[in-house]
């Protein structure tokens, strides 16, 4: 059992249950709940604990009139350590994993190199910290003054209100304190856009926001990975509101209603808040099958690598866009802005995708299959966005029997632990080979 | 435009777009149909000549009343020399190209260099031919007795009805000539066997299958691809059949009131005469949801490296469930049977695949949003059909209008073309780069 968990790889999987049961035990006391005097039921505790931590946001429970103050307070501390422990977390492993694994990367020793030797992982630390709570702190100013002033929120509530919020945006939780989500603040930008800027921010990652914030300049210099976290972040944003704004434009119960601004903030809002975080802006229930798709899509993309959100990751899926690209004009190899991609970073791409589709297929068959009869398109979206961690939910998770919200659970924490990182921590050779076998090309396709 | 045919894989989309024009212009003429007197309409004509030449035998006629003796005929001779078109082509091309490419591969260079110099081509092609006559006059034989002799049909129609099958099968056509395919020939071994060895034989495809006759005493010495092919070819038909045996076991509509040897022998005819052939010996229509996924997977997966089916080949499937095993347990190469796989192979493997997977999800979307609102397993198992040229129906095709039947007219010819020889007809570049640029590995996933 101790050389299992030797390996670093393998701490990170069990990290996360662990603080799953801690977090389970926390919200089944009955300070926790507003009604319940015995304490949330087990399965409640477990989904809820799991949606914080893994900062999924996907709820079981009517948030506000189910858990107390105390309850809402454990959720927001669960996913802002979540999203902080994500973070950290990431840049650790990956400085101790690429050594063993023989992972040169970016993060920290290129990327960081100029600033941090990797010794001096105190300071990086701080650092993400600072800008977390700093850009945290913009938004809860912004949101407080406007929930105070326009929407005449006593102030101490207004705070409270403009806090969580401002947290769940930017760790790309999707928890809300209000029942129908932000649909209240539809069109009010002084609400959404801060909010959306933070969870866009948020859903870049550490790696590519510092190196794109100190070399905003010259992007050309950029490393891959922030070339391609920080242009196909832009892409599938312009390209995801488009589809939504089209697909809702003439629907009377979302966008239909609005002037031709508001309809644009309301279908972006949607599209940024909905990708990673979570939120609701417009009613989900109401969409047309063309935006469940757009955004069954981009949930299953997620966010950039080492950031709070799920998914396969902005770089992996336009790396493999690439990677086809390359194949397809027939170039040796696969080119990213005058820089050649290792061809271990494309296995690594091609794993994550791969091991992604049969997980979404899987669970999405399953709970069709064997939990509850439901639509096709409503089973893959809440099972996408489970396993994306996104969170955002067309209302099957709570009416679901007690196995199809365990199921939704492992879903999500198969997509927060990620499962190129569960897969290894199980089938992890730790011996190493000292031979290599001779090559073969065999035909494909 | 000279120039751009000149590259042998631009030459292979248009041959099969030439052809099938051919064969429309043929299918329309009145003497191809019984009742029409001006002959078939354009897009019926179209979309059985491309269903033909492709091999995938999907139809949108009652076959056997609607087109005469001349008609089926013409079908006949389609699927003959589409399938020997797409053997021997395949043969031709990979040897062209791989100079070209640089794609050293085992069809003649390796595995057949024994017996062949690349300058003896002709020895191949007829070695083929004859091992496609000589299999389907085995068949032929066979079921020409059972259909005498115990279905009491006349001699020259059990002979005209034994080749036809035979035919179809062997080259993974599924063009049936009775209105409802197999089904009343259920739990006849003597005609279902000889179809079903003699699909699964045609769908492994030449190389894998001359490579494993001639060294069938020691498969350890086998090529990975041929590995791979009949290995998993292997897996696939064991697994599928059991679990449609048990998917439908208790289901009085497809196999429920058979005694156990009969389900055993319906369903495993089903699974191997649908995945690639396409024919129907228990009603498709009358499935439980277990058994479209599990039809819908193998046909997405297909059959054997230059086969006459369709997918993303069995090769693929098992190559990326091995790069996907390497890199979970962190192995620096990826090994099958004690050979390293080449890189670009690997590249290849998952190009074909993410394509497909576009194709399939696009074409599915397409058919619900655009043409016809229907169930999503209905319209994704008809997509997947065609554009794995399967060409087993749950009964869309025929009640489409005219566009979604140029839809799925459209997934059979870049189903059969395929869809990485048609992107790379589309996208390849030419020149040669002199250059390489420098490394870098971005973190993913
Ligand atoms: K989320
Ligand atoms: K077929």
């Amino acid at each position: 059992m101790r050389r299992f968990l030797r390996h670093p790889v393998r701490l990170v999987p069990l990290g996360f249950l662990v603080a799953i049961l801690f977090g389970t035990a926390a919200l089944m006391l009955p300070l926790a709940t507003i009604e319940e005097e015995k304490g949330a039921p087990f399965v409640t505790a477990l989904f809820t604990a799991t949606s914080a931590i893994s900062v999924t946001g996907m709820a079981v429970t009517d948030t506000p009139h189910y858990w107390s103050g105390f309850g809402l307070a454990l959720i927001t501390v669960f996913t802002q350590l979540g999203g902080l422990g994500i973070l950290t977390g990431a840049a650790l492993v990956i400085l101790t994993v690429s050594r063993q694994l023989g992972l040169r990367n970016r993060l920290l020793v290129q990327a960081e190199s100029a600033e941090y030797g990797p010794g001096d992982i105190r300071r990086l630390l701080l650092r993400i910290a600072a800008t977390v709570l700093a850009c945290e702190a913009v938004m809860t100013v912004i949101i407080f003054g406007r929930l105070w002033l326009a929407y005449d929120y006593p102030p101490w509530h207004a705070l409270w209100s403009a806090t969580f919020h401002s947290v769940q945006a930017f760790n790309s939780g999707g928890f809300s304190l209000y029942s129908h989500g932000l649909l209240g603040f539809s069109r009010d930008p002084w609400i959404l856009l801060p909010l959306t800027l933070g969870a866009i921010i948020g859903s870049l990652g550490f790696p590519a926001l510092f190196e794109a914030a100190r070399g905003w300049r010259r992007p050309i210099h950029w490393a891959v990975a922030t070339k391609l976290t920080i242009w196909g972040t832009l892409v599938l944003l312009v390209a995801g509101s488009l589809i939504l704004l089209i697909a809702e434009w003439t629907n009377p119960e979302t966008i239909g209603r609005h002037g031709v601004a508001g309809k644009v903030m309301d279908a972006f809002s949607q599209l940024a808040l909905g990708r990673t975080a979570g939120f609701e802006v417009v009613p989900t229930t109401a969409f047309r099958e063309e935006s469940y798709f757009v955004l069954i899509a981009l949930m299953f993309i997620g966010g950039g690598s080492a950031s709070t959100t799920g998914g396969i990751k902005v770089t992996t899926f336009f790396l493999l866009a690439f990677v086809i690209w390359a194949e397809l004009r027939g170039e040796p190899d696969v080119t990213v802005g005058q820089r050649r991609v290792a061809t271990s970073s494309q296995r690594q791409a091609i794993t994550v995708a791969l091991l992604s589709v049969a997980v979404v297929t899987l669970g999405t068959f399953t709970l069709i299959l064997t939990v509850e009869p439901v639509a096709f398109y409503r089973s893959l979206f809440e099972v996408t966005s489970a396993f994306s961690t996104a969170g955002l939910s067309v209302g099957l998770a709570p009416s679901l029997p007690a196995d199809g919200q365990l199921l939704l659970a492992a879903l999500m924490y198969i997509g927060r632990v990620g499962p190129l990182t569960l897969g290894s921590a199980i089938a992890l050779n730790t011996r190493r080979r000292l031979y290599r076998y001779p090559e073969e090309q065999p035909i494909v396709g």
